[in-house]
């Protein structure tokens, strides 16, 4: 399957996650990777680009990250809110999910995170920010995205375009709590 | 016109925001109140209800909340997606937006901010957790919510309801930056 990916410049790449989407959080260190949901993530800067992401401290995840100092937030399409869902739903401690559940991934260029384009919408690869409070207190963890890239039929010239009810395949997803899902519907302009 | 608002247990009050609709900040402080939108805020936990939400240290918003410790988050629905763009674009320094704007506003149960329920899909009165590191470092301001509601059409026992296309103006909007929003579409569950 042709890769329609291509990078974003990095002062758009908080423009990625403006709107809420529930991301795949990918990580990797010594050998071992894991992928997890998490519908926690904002952006909290655009230049630098900046986020934050909820992790929680008991997750396989979590621990990699704070080894590796690095992780990757890959968006999800409609077709894999199944997926989304399942890989949040089980430890990658015991298994290696991206096997279990057959998903390809690549090493990304700047920290060889595993970003997964394949039903993805886009990818944010992060170095992590140390923040020690506010990930003891809160499981917040805060990074700077060093690369990114974006399907370009749906992220063009620094923008999301969602116009229509277009392709379900290419909306982002939303996770309203158990296992209850919106997609991003048709985008409308207002003001300007 | 009457409110269809309900309370919302405190456990279940982080799920407003889990899929990341836009909001509107409210404030208060001596005598005087402000609203601003705000597309980047997060819930950090469900028990106790804590978010996080990014508020540009130059904002009057932020000036407000500082002294009070106190701030209110408003989620709109889509019949007031142009007023959310407007109220996100210009400062209430110099004039009251809620008077500029005609938005009726009442004071909340626990800690009297501003609350916006004509338009409005659901609120959470939340009180500041002082962290100055990243509130100085991030513009992230935690807060743990102590009391909200929501409009019972579409969130009731705890879940938002949005099956199926239903009536716009109650379905959470979603910036997409530089005025563009999606909708909330059609809810499905998947798993489980």
């Amino acid at each position: 399957m042709p890769s329609h990916f291509q990078s974003v410049a990095l002062h758009h790449a908080s423009r990625l996650i403006n709107h809420g989407p529930t991301v795949l959080v990918t990580s990797a260190h010594g050998g071992r990777r894991n992928v997890m949901a998490a519908a926690w993530s904002m952006p909290v800067e655009f230049t630098p680009p900046r986020v934050a992401v909820v992790i929680d401290k008991n997750t396989f995840t979590r621990e990699l990250v704070a080894a590796s100092g690095a992780f990757a937030l890959c968006i999800p399409g409609a077709d894999i809110a199944g997926l989304t869902y399942a890989v949040g739903s089980s430890s990658g401690r015991a298994a290696d999910k991206f096997a279990q559940h057959a998903i390809a991934a690549q090493p990304g260029p700047v920290l060889g995170m595993p970003l997964i384009e394949e039903g993805c919408l886009a990818w944010l690869e992060c170095r992590l920010i140390p923040e020690r409070h506010t990930e003891e207190a809160y499981d917040t963890c805060f990074a700077e995205v060093v690369a990114a890239a974006a399907d370009a039929r749906v992220f063009a010239g620094g923008h999301w375009q969602m116009q229509g009810e277009g392709d379900a395949a290419l909306r982002t997803i939303h996770h309203l709590g158990a296992g209850n899902f919106v997609r991003a519907g048709g985008m409308w302009r207002v003001g300007g």
